[in-house]
């Protein structure tokens, strides 16, 4: 019912999309990959909608990296294909597993741990389908994966190569540098990006000379892939996901310009409390998330047009703000008037809405639908 | 389709109610209120869920404090009644208002502006039916609400009460100590619930001095209800919501007893890291909120039954967990094997989930589907 629109008609606390700024964000990425001589395959984590995922292959909707079962559902239902799970192979869920890669014409899992190559050995695909697997390598982010030093991993793939090439494929190896958001600017972003990459074609390079056939290497991560190093068109794919919104915290990180964020969340003014200096406005953490709270002096969320504001508090449905230099201007702040929060992770607070007005220039021309749960 | 499983059969992350507990803390705030003579209108905004609301009303769906419209909307259509929406009047949306107003027998609202009053005026109710309106006060919490102590207090009361009494009732006053949420113990939380109640009670008398009907007065928030001091007698009702699950902060807080928290969130272990000795768990933020970081050794969620462990790191869909002592014992965690989590914040942890598994002794009886959006 909110298509045709304006923005400021919308009920509030909702979250926007700006569609150009977000095409461009996905056609910015698409020819960086292509500049690399790489692929990209989008993680969908962020926006986890259908629209979100063909602007993010450019309509091909072939070649997107998932974190949930239910996502992959989603995207499979949606006409997606060419679909990797990157999370540990969920081997309580395999049932699940093994509908999809049917169903599909590729369904990718990534596994780092023995066992679990012994799960999907114990159910073998049918009509001629293998198992494609990839090797989720742990390159500094300390997270999941093995590290590439380590023994085992050389082992562990020669083993989804080599144990039973009817039945299981080793793909490609994955690495994901989230440690490139604890970095303070472009270089150490960079730096890092250098040495996942590093990692994960010495990694290779042990491989081919151990002659064990794996075609694909992936890395990933927004700020990464936001300033790509030469090194990384050595690689085969990049799978970023946050930077079709990017947020605040990218923009710290230097991943973006704030002309580059799409998301926004709108909120109403609806009280003056003249004795705090404070606005009361209808955002609380349940349309924002608490992300970002006591990471530097914006906190959650930034006031897009007016630096002079700080959110100073949120609670389930309300959000307080103040002014930085301490005397609110309340005549520019009437009652009923909209404000747009520039959110801190964009993750995070998508995955508070049940529904994105995407909007050009103002204008409502979408409503976009994310898939929840696992 | 879960309905009869074993709770360790459930995919992960899974949120959990065990019904028997939720019950118990239903039954004994009602009888709290009982004892004290009030009448008890449980918030639904920490479920969001019509079976939550059936139990928090003892079954009779009948006087509830919802946030949202959303909320409002979802019990009304459940069949719940004497509504109060309490939130300061969304007048951007006074269509949806008068739309409840008209259809229940009891729909209210509530407000701390005089230009929120002139809204109800324009819009007068059909069917000779009037507004139902609460006067918000700010006894301390420092958020919404007219302080009982500033004249334009009385004034609003006496405007709302007087001006137009064939379309405009003042049904009540309504305040929220959540400042309790700051307190160190139970004394600090009973001094708060003393001084909100009197600041009430007090404002109470001089409307009463002034010949200005106002027949009732509410206040609320977990931790004082918990624990309620005599003076909340005088008062007709209490609004608290958390206690139907309770969490880890309202154990801190002294709200509640270990025994008394319904919520979990299961997750499952998916791998083990040696060399960093930790746990990969397949809980995130995106099943658990950030709520609680920061705040204390146990921070986000406490392990049950293993004190020894510590959330050490949570990404959308990853939990870290290791040894307080620093040295994991692995043996005792193998992978798929699942692990429940306390949150430190219900509200906050429910807000992220699609379905609830309700149990009893660790079988699912019930899948309870919360509403969302505003």
């Amino acid at each position: 019912m909110w298509l045709g629109s304006r923005l400021d008609a919308l009920p509030t606390p909702a979250l926007t999309i700006d569609r150009a700024t977000a095409r461009g964000n996905a056609e910015r990425m698409r020819e960086r990959c292509r500049t690399l001589g790489v692929r990209l395959r989008p993680h969908v984590k962020t926006h986890k909608t259908l629209e979100g995922g063909v602007l993010a292959t450019g309509g091909t909707r072939r070649g997107i990296a998932v974190s949930t079962l239910a996502e992959a559902r989603f995207f499979a239902d949606g006409g997606f294909d060419d679909i990797l799970l990157a999370y540990p192979l969920p081997t309580a869920r395999l049932d699940e597993c093994v509908e999809l890669a049917q169903r599909l014409d590729a369904f990718h899992v990534l596994l780092d741990r023995p066992e679990a190559l012994l799960s999907l050995r114990q159910r073998p695909l049918a009509r001629g389908k293998r198992w494609l697997v990839w090797l989720k390598l742990d390159c500094g982010n300390g997270r999941a994966g093995v590290r590439p030093t380590d023994p085992a991993a050389l082992e562990l793939a020669r083993a989804i190569a080599n144990d039973a090439p009817e039945e299981v494929t080793l793909v490609g190896l994955y690495a994901h540098c989230g440690n490139t958001y604890s970095c303070n600017g472009v270089d150490a972003i960079q730096a890092i990006a250098r040495d996942t990459t590093s990692a994960v074609l010495g990694f290779m390079a042990a491989l081919r000379q151990a002659g064990v056939p794996c075609p694909h290497a992936s890395i990933g991560s927004t700020p990464s892939c936001s300033h790509p190093v030469p090194e990384m068109s050595q690689l085969t794919e990049l799978h970023p996901g946050n930077y079709i919104f990017y947020d605040l915290q990218q923009m710290q990180l230097g991943s973006c310009q704030a002309r580059d964020v799409a998301i926004r969340v709108l909120t109403r003014v609806i009280g003056h409390y003249a004795q705090r200096g404070q606005l009361l406005v209808d955002c609380g953490w349940s349309a924002l998330s608490l992300h970002g709270a006591g990471r530097g002096p914006q906190g959650c969320a930034a006031i897009e047009g007016h630096p002079e504001l700080r959110l100073a508090g949120l609670t389930q449905e309300h959000g307080l703000l103040e002014d930085v230099g301490g005397k609110m201007d309340f005549g520019r702040f009437p009652v009923g008037s909209v404000l747009a929060l520039i959110p801190y992770h964009a993750c995070a607070t998508a995955a508070m809405h049940p529904v994105y007005y995407v909007h050009e220039e103002g204008q409502v021309v979408a409503l976009w639908h994310p898939v929840r749960g696992w």
